[in-house]
C-alpha cells in the first residue's frame, strides 16, 4: 500500500514550507503547488509566471495533478498561498493590490476548490486560507479585506450539500503569523501576540486525522496570546 | 449653474437603463459606462472587449471619466453591472464561470470605487450591486455567491473612516428583479415576488435625495411579496 497523497498549494511559502515538512514527517506523498519549486516535496508543480490568468493556471495545475495521481485520490488540500497588500481606495495603486489579492487569494482558493471536487477523497479536509479582520470590514486594506472575505464565502458554500466536494471543509483565519517576513516588517511588535507557523500545520494536521475535531464550514479564527494560540 | 453629473455603471442593461431614464427626467448629467452605448445617456463610456483584465479596463474608464467631468464632481455613482452565473465546485465550467463573475461583479465594483474616491462629492451616493442569497453560502452558485459577498464586503469597508471615499455608499441586495430576460427564463415564476426596475431605481434616486433616509455602510435587501417591495 502506497503512501497517502496531500497537496499543499503555496508550498514554498512561510506556512506552506512548514506544512509540506509535517506531512512529510507523517509520510505522506507531498504535491507542493507555487510559483517555485520545493526540493522537501516528493512533487513539486511550479507555475509558470507567463500564466496570468485564473484559466490558464487552473488548466495548467489540473492536467499536473492529474498526471501525479493517476486516479489516486488526496486526503487533504491545504492552500495556504496569498500575500497581503495595504491601501484604501484613494490609494494610486488600489486597483492593482486589489487585483493582486484577487489573484493571491481568490484564484488560489478557486483552484484548490476545484481540485478537490475532482480529487479530494469523502473523508478528507480542505484548508482554504481566510483572514480574521477580514470578518469586518477593513478600510485600509480594501482589496485584501474584500479578497479574503470572498474565501471565507467560499468555504461556507463549498461546506454546504451539493457543493461538488465531498470532504470537509474548513477556513484559518490567524491574525499575525510569526514569519521572517513579518518579523523583518515589524521588529518592535510583540512576537508572543503572533501564531507560530507549525502551531497552525499541527492544527490541520490533527484536524485530518482527528475529524471529529474539526466542525466543516467552520472559519477558525486563530488568536496567540501571551505565546498561547486558539482556534475558535 | 449646469446640472449635476451621475455615473451608471451598466447603464446599459436592464436596472441600468431603467436608473439612466430616472436620473435624465429629474435633470441630471447621465455618464453610462458599459459594453455598448445607450443613447439615453449625455456621455456614454463603451469599453473595448479588448480590455480583459481590471487594469486596463479602470485605467481607460478613469481617463474617459476624467476628461468628461474636468474637474466637476459627480453626485451619484451606481454600479449596477453585472450577471449571474450558476454551477458547483464539480461543474465543468467551475473556473470559468467563476471567473467571469468576478469580472463581471467584483472588477466593475472596485472599478466605480475607484471613480467615487476621486469624483464623489461629500454628500453623495455610491450604490453597488449585490445579491441577498449571498448573505448565506450558495453551493449551487458558488462563483456568483462568492463574487457578492465580496462586493458587501467591500461596501462595508467603503463606508468606513479612512476608506478613501467621501460620501455615503450603499449595497443593494435584490433576490429576483422583474427583467425581460428573467420573465423568458422563468416564464412560469410568481412575477409578484419579483422586485420591478423602476422600484429599485426611485429607492436610490430617494436615497441621493433625502440623505436621512439612508443608512451609508447598509446592505439593503430588497424582497418583494404580492407586488409589495420592502428594503431593510
Amino acid at each position: 500500500m502506497s503512501s497517502p497523497f496531500v497537496i499543499v498549494y503555496g508550498g514554498s511559502g512561510a506556512l506552506g514550507s512548514v506544512a509540506v515538512r509535517l506531512f512529510k514527517q507523517h509520510m505522506y506523498q507531498v504535491i507542493n503547488i507555487d510559483l517555485s519549486s520545493n526540493a522537501s516535496a516528493d512533487h513539486s508543480i511550479a507555475v509558470p509566471s507567463s500564466l496570468q490568468t485564473l484559466s490558464e493556471q487552473s488548466a495548467f495545475i489540473a492536467d499536473k495533478v492529474s498526471v501525479i495521481l493517476n486516479n489516486r485520490k488526496v486526503d487533504a488540500i491545504v492552500s495556504v498561498a496569498g500575500g497581503w497588500q495595504g491601501g484604501n481606495a484613494a490609494s494610486d495603486d488600489f486597483i492593482g493590490s486589489a487585483d493582486k489579492s484577487i489573484k493571491q487569494s481568490v484564484n488560489t482558493s478557486l483552484i484548490a476548490a476545484n481540485l478537490a471536487a475532482r480529487h479530494l477523497c469523502p473523508s478528507g479536509l480542505l484548508v482554504l486560507a481566510g483572514a480574521a479582520p477580514a470578518l469586518k470590514g477593513t478600510p485600509g486594506m480594501i482589496g485584501y479585506g474584500m479578497a479574503k472575505a470572498a474565501v471565507h464565502h467560499l468555504v461556507t458554500s463549498l461546506a454546504m450539500p451539493g457543493s461538488g466536494v465531498n470532504g470537509r471543509v474548513v477556513g484559518i483565519l490567524p491574525v499575525t503569523l510569526d514569519t521572517e517576513e513579518n518579523r523583518s516588517a515589524m521588529p518592535a511588535a510583540d512576537f508572543s501576540s503572533w501564531t507560530p507557523l507549525t502551531t497552525v500545520v499541527e492544527k490541520i494536521y490533527m484536524w485530518l486525522t482527528s475529524p471529529a475535531e474539526c466542525e466543516s464550514g467552520k472559519l477558525y479564527t486563530i488568536t496567540t496570546e501571551n505565546s498561547l494560540t486558539k482556534f475558535e
